[in-house]
């Protein structure tokens, strides 16, 4: 058996999915999943389907090229076709903050993630021990407002060479660069330790306990031009109260990164997410 | 604009969603919501669509016609069709607990429910007050061990007179009788005061204190013959401590059991929920 | 049996705990409750105590007078003290919407909260008849820039006429004037439909619809001179995704508002919230 | 600067809270925690105090001699002291199960226990590796019916031979031998994947999965002689619907066991637990 997941993006018509779902029945695949969304006020149209094919019946070339003519070119679709099969590679940028680090590659040797991590980068040194403990080739780019086109260039030829499909900031404590960016469009995950959009940039948990708040977050979202105002894919919260300090915010919000961290990366690497107008549509 | 919705629930077969679109393309619906299950394990297909037609391109009696002949009975379905327009009709059983019959009546009030309450009906007298308040019909209908087949006659007698589509139990303190349940199957909604499948039965507070539990819960579910082992619609839950009696327990809990009913009757009211092998499909 | 709450708050000084516990020992008090908290950062100290007496070893002047010489003198101490059996009286104020107003009547009716509510202020008459269904006075204060003197002066009368002791603004749609959050200091609270600090102002919900956030929230906060900025007493949040519209969102959040500010009510109904640093302490 | 922690049981009395906190001011210690809880049904009194005390104030074992002759003798009083600095030893059983180890691991490794880890004990070899990664001596003590005195006694020495404080199972699969619960009362911990009482015993997502709730949650207790009914020290819950398979429910569950079990760790090693009739109270 083959598995397909397909994404569709497009003008909201009528028709789409009696026109999908037939083309998928005339070619002998299975719909195993399908969910949709209309956005009525955006007039927009998204689907995820996943599919299984016997073998015999399966040729992902001949499937794109049908696809394309008799679908995505008629209804004007954005769409894109994966093979469960295929692992995406994930290249995981880090400081000095180990937790998200080790939360994730405990789920990667636990087989939980169904993705490829050929590397660890960082622009610090600090964190290579725990690389090296999970037989993690590591990267140590330094990155400063001094060398910061030579660090961009040395880190785009990395992710090059390893083919990296998407980038994970696990607590990366730099400023991605525009040229990153462009080139990992939707592509870069980001863990900020607030529940956004309040508490943007620096020092959250200090701005929070300053406000009294009575519940502190963490909010994931893919990486944009501006600071902490990309689109949202999972967000979480958890209670506090008066008794707790800063140092209790910082402790419970760990879990919090933890948690909301892993929920993204496998969203986005099960190809659940579908970002349009700032916002993510998520398929879970 | 006319909205109908469809509920269908088959054996899983190749197609289904295809042929249904196809057919929902073909009068001119448009389809704005789309959400199906197939239970893999039982090969059980679910499916729950929402269309809209213009006015002139509608004609209920012609689709429930043609959607049998076509689609139903060739991929022998059971399924609905709802108009959206039309209210289902519920009656609200209730004993001498206020805390649900206030919260119903209350969003019943705001016009948060598409349903109507032509009465209220209870095995006491205590509660009537509040159903003057409120403007409703109130029904005292006494149900003891010694008068329980007149109870039931009584019962049925009123739910018939106003052609009552589903029933909810409110903290009504009396065993519903099977000719009652056969009746109204799948349309009776309880709410238990505890997380089920823990604490079934009389007093779950008072067991939930005993046990020690740092969480207490509620559970709403359609009543079958098998006392609170119905199929489940909805739970929640929230922390509890050392530091709460069991009358803080009781308090706690009048707040799941407002939220979790509530969230109930709007899944059924709204055709939300499908039930098979004493568990519920809810398309949320 | 008597049973009083005291609330006591100062700088933080060795021996406080005992000086105050003895003192109820001596007196033949009964310490049923005890919570304190030191703010390590703000050298501060808070507590509160539940002590119950025998009526034949009960004189609250006598306790008042002693209290303030050997233990709010030497102490330089805030503090307060209130009979269990006084109910506190709650003015609501409300405008149009009524699914908060409902929530509160209503556990006001079921017994849940220990206080009387006198009077229901509004700037529109449309929701004197559920202040009738419930024979709650009602009071129309218009209440525009036009009138704002007269109108002010019309609500300090009422509020002094039925010596209300706090206020609570139950989606009340108008700023409150700065001479009755003077005279109410700390004992206005108010009910914001975010999650704060995000979204602060007028139609929090468009835009948290519009920056895609995956969780929704309410906070209750005493009023202060800087709109949505007083402290937060309790927040809660309830989750979205994409599939929700604005009205979705409307309609989830009107469940996290009424729980929220029943909690706030309840909270500060039973003496539990102490207010410093434009935060609060909730002894729960 | 010492800090120290005094956890009190006993009979509720008049006055020990004075009694207490007077005599921790007249050695110049600093109270900068104090809670108590106390039993009202069972007229028991619980306390946990934090006290600081400069060097040259400090000596621990005439604090402790005086404690028991002025305070714990004459209240009757269960009680013991414990300084900050030491850190509980923790012997890790596990099994074949990777997920709650690798998590504790992480949180050893980046420091948020306060605690030693000097072992792991497996009925199993399979998990050696990963105690080789985090460089942690693994025993391998085969347990079944046959061996079952001898694996008893080889676990009893190698607990004693590193003077083990506490043992936590996580997701160990055997049965812990009465000799070894009493030897370790009430410091045994257990992580069991459902929310107790519901689904006790072997395969609990399983069971959670056929009676179709839309909750499911976790458990970690202490261990007593009767399976998964210990006192309970914490739980947590997710929500499922029935999109989910019984592999979902896995996935979804192995995030609760790491962190139910994580908190539960976190909560005994620093004393903020207490057992009585077969519950805890929890000074969280």
């Amino acid at each position: 058996m083959k598995k397909i997941i397909i994404l569709i993006h497009c003008k909201d018509q009528k028709g789409i999915i009696a026109a999908v779902t037939n083309y998928i029945a005339s070619i002998e695949g299975n719909i195993v999943y399908l969910d949709q969304h209309v956005d009525g006020d955006q007039d927009v149209f998204f689907m995820r389907l996943e599919c299984e094919f016997t073998e015999n019946h399966f040729d992902l070339e001949t499937i794109k090229a049908n696809f394309q003519e008799n679908l995505a070119t008629p209804f004007s679709m954005s769409w894109s076709v994966h093979l469960q099969q295929n692992k995406p590679k994930m290249a995981l940028f880090v400081s000095k903050y180990d937790h998200c680090l080790y939360d994730i590659l405990s789920r990667y040797s636990t087989g939980e993630l169904n993705i490829e991590i050929p590397l660890i980068l960082s622009n610090h040194e600090d964190l290579q021990p725990i690389a090296n403990r999970f037989d993690i080739p590591f990267y140590h780019v330094p990155f400063t407002k001094d060398n910061k086109e030579e660090g961009e260039k040395k880190q785009l030829e990395i992710l090059e060479a390893y083919a990296v499909d998407f980038i994970v900031l696990a607590r990366y404590m730099q400023i991605i660069t525009p040229t990153v960016i462009e080139q990992y469009k939707n592509r870069i995950i980001n863990i900020h330790h607030s529940f956004l959009p309040a508490f943007p940039g620096a020092k959250p948990y200090h701005s929070a306990f300053n406000r009294g708040v009575k519940i502190i977050g963490a909010t994931s979202h893919y990486v944009t031009a501006e600071l902490d105002e990309g689109p949202i894919i999972e967000q979480d919260i958890t209670r506090v109260t008066h008794s707790h300090s800063i140092d209790d915010f910082i402790m419970k919000g760990r879990d919090l990164e933890r948690m909301v961290l892993a929920r993204a990366i496998k969203l986005h690497s099960e190809r659940k997410t579908m970002v349009y107008n700032n916002k993510t549509v998520v398929f879970a």
